[in-house]
């Protein structure tokens, strides 16, 4: 059995794995990026996408990123409740935009990109276990594609695997540590084949719950409506689909067309008890999972490797760990304010199954608080467009 | 038995029924108020009283008002928690301050300009039913401090008679019409001899729970905390009250002294179903109630007698009726924002009973983000210290 030595082992192809990946690599450090995927079904798993305007000033440095090219900025949302529109101008609020671009896409860009290069990235790479996890070489040891063992040892170990992480029971210990919480419901997605019905997202409040309107490109659109999360994907007929959109999106009309796939997205809220310990740390899903309203979850995981890129480069160029330590900490602020975000979106937004008259007349007096003031508009809008990202630790 | 005739009959001697005779006086419009209790009960019910800036502007319109010279200005609040202490500069933030300035006391002021005047205003006097309430004449049937029947028809009858309103059921129908929340919590309140512990009022949010340091005078202080419902007001002994407010203030040393009241405030959300029918209407806590948190429930009450005065005047000295058939709506736009906004500082402060670790750690999320956020601190702020007041319906 090889054992192989790198600097940085990184468990995990997604956006935070692979930027944390070329980030390190600009500052010289080298790394073993393994993903238990094939490249195609990392890069063919369709995913949504609302760019941060930091995260695309962060990917504008990856040679090839199409994320500010081909992505459609958008300079505000669309709030729809109580029969009326509202339009939350991000441009004229704070002179700051997001941009759709699905992250399947920033994918394709961060692989291509990483392997043009001539760096180290495997696929089809399952990770067993870690071991030596209390010493400063900590070791993954797995399987590769061909069934030979794989032995990595490295300075430091980064789990950015995801929501069903294998990296993050050596942090937090048993999962009963963590932080969740469940919602009473769903989305049910739609992908079709039409025209844009809107040129920015709809967010709708509507008596029969949320629906969101949302974009792909000029032939291909991507819409969502608050199920039951026990709703089977296949129960409803296409026209019925489009009659449940409709109806909670009152004061626009859809433009309709064939739909190609569907899907239920549960929602849950998620974050790890710890982010670190010794040489292993966690970076995105695998350390926290957001419910979809507000489009927090990509965004969270690049500010987390912008953070523990910094801490890697302080403690491998210069042996200054104080950065590391304090990682967590930093990352945890931000954390929870768009744990906070989300379920504020979502709450807003969504009829609870227990909601009450007086719940849903609460909920859309507190739409009307938000746009009745500039002050609200703008504290939505800095969430949304992303809140300044650490340059130091 | 003798029948009255007056243009507006006001059931209810508190600050809506009160400021809105004056209103209506300054305007050449009669009324007679009518209040079931005694002066002195009305004016020795000691109750608290944050005064909205445009609450403080429209009482400086009344002869006498101590408001803004006997009241004290506060510029902001601090909001503590996770051991931080933050403030919220209404007057950098906005220009504008609050008046802390007891309900009570404001009382005594609207009664001595009303009888100074020599204004219909009767004490003791009980209303058992309304009358002719689908006629352009209702009737208040009573009977007054004596025993004698009180007869009184009106061209307008005003319900400003409080949460257990005997108006309400004219105009709403059956109780189970009406929007209401209860909360897991209530507020055991205090007031003491000892000199203020802070300038400001202090909200805070502890892992004990909720606790409002606030100020009557330089010798008297009213506090809060956070408590179970059924709570009884004598189980703990003055050393243990000032015990569970000081754990709950930890960056304040508190100034104790000997406490002389103690109360058990119960929380509740309510609206009613319906604001007005015919020449029937509802102002004040008869229409709505708010939770204590956010201080709206006076607040809301000025601006619901503005709208009305303003429908009454269009009504009576005009003959339009338009701005009588908007009032509900217009009204219940902001007591809708306002019941959001007594919901949202309730639920960013207080610990339910059924909170997870997750839910806690999202409620600091919240507040950081708010202290993080100058939008954010505007935002409060504007609820705080008073949306502007409709002048015209």
């Amino acid at each position: 059995m090889t054992t192989e030595r790198t600097p940085v082992a990184i468990v995990g192809a997604g956006p935070a794995g692979l930027l944390l990946s070329h980030l390190l690599a600009a500052a010289g450090i080298e790394s073993i990026v393994v993903d238990s995927r094939s490249r195609s079904e990392i890069e063919q798993t369709i995913r949504a996408g609302i760019l941060e305007q930091g995260t695309v000033e962060v990917l504008d440095a990856i040679p090839g990123s199409r994320a500010r090219t081909v992505g459609q900025r958008h300079d505000g949302i669309e709030l729809h409740f109580a029969g009326e529109s509202h339009r939350v101008d991000f441009a004229e609020l704070l002179g700051r935009s997001v941009w759709l671009y699905p992250q399947h896409e920033v994918l394709k860009d961060l692989i291509a990109a990483r392997l043009d290069a001539g760096q180290d990235l495997r696929f089809g790479v399952t990770i067993d276990r870690l071991e030596d996890t209390d010493s400063n070489t900590p070791r993954l040891v797995g399987t590769d594609a061909e069934g030979a063992t794989v032995n990595i040892v490295a300075d430091f170990v980064v789990g950015a695997d995801g929501s069903r992480s294998v990296v993050r029971p050596t942090i937090t210990g048993p999962s009963s540590n963590n932080y969740f919480r469940e919602y009473p419901f769903a989305w049910f997605g739609i992908l079709c084949e039409a025209p844009p019905s809107s040129d920015e997202l709809i967010y709708s409040n509507s008596p029969n719950g949320f629906a969101l309107i949302s974009q792909r490109s000029d032939a291909v659109q991507r819409m969502y409506f608050q199920c039951d999360p026990q709703t089977d994907v296949n129960a409803m007929s296409e026209a019925q689909l489009w009659d449940t959109l409709q109806a909670r999106v009152p004061g626009t009309t859809l433009k309709e067309g064939p739909i190609f796939q569907r899907d239920v997205l549960r929602f849950r809220s998620f974050v790890a008890h710890e982010l670190r310990r010794g040489r292993t740390a966690l970076v995105g899903d695998a350390a926290h999972t957001v419910p979809p309203t507000g489009a927090k979850g990509m965004n969270l995981a690049v500010a987390d490797v912008l953070l523990l890129n910094q801490a890697l480069q302080a403690l491998l160029l210069r042996g200054d760990e104080r950065p590391l330590d304090a990682y967590a900490e930093t990352a945890l602020k931000r954390i929870w304010k768009a744990q906070h975000f989300s379920w504020w979106m979502t709450n807003m937004l969504h009829l609870s199954p227990e909601a009450s008259d007086f719940d849903r007349l609460r909920q859309l007096g507190e739409l009307r608080s938000v746009v009745d003031s500039e002050a609200g508009q703008r504290y939505l809008a800095e969430a949304y467009t992303g809140w300044p990202l650490a340059t130091s630790l």
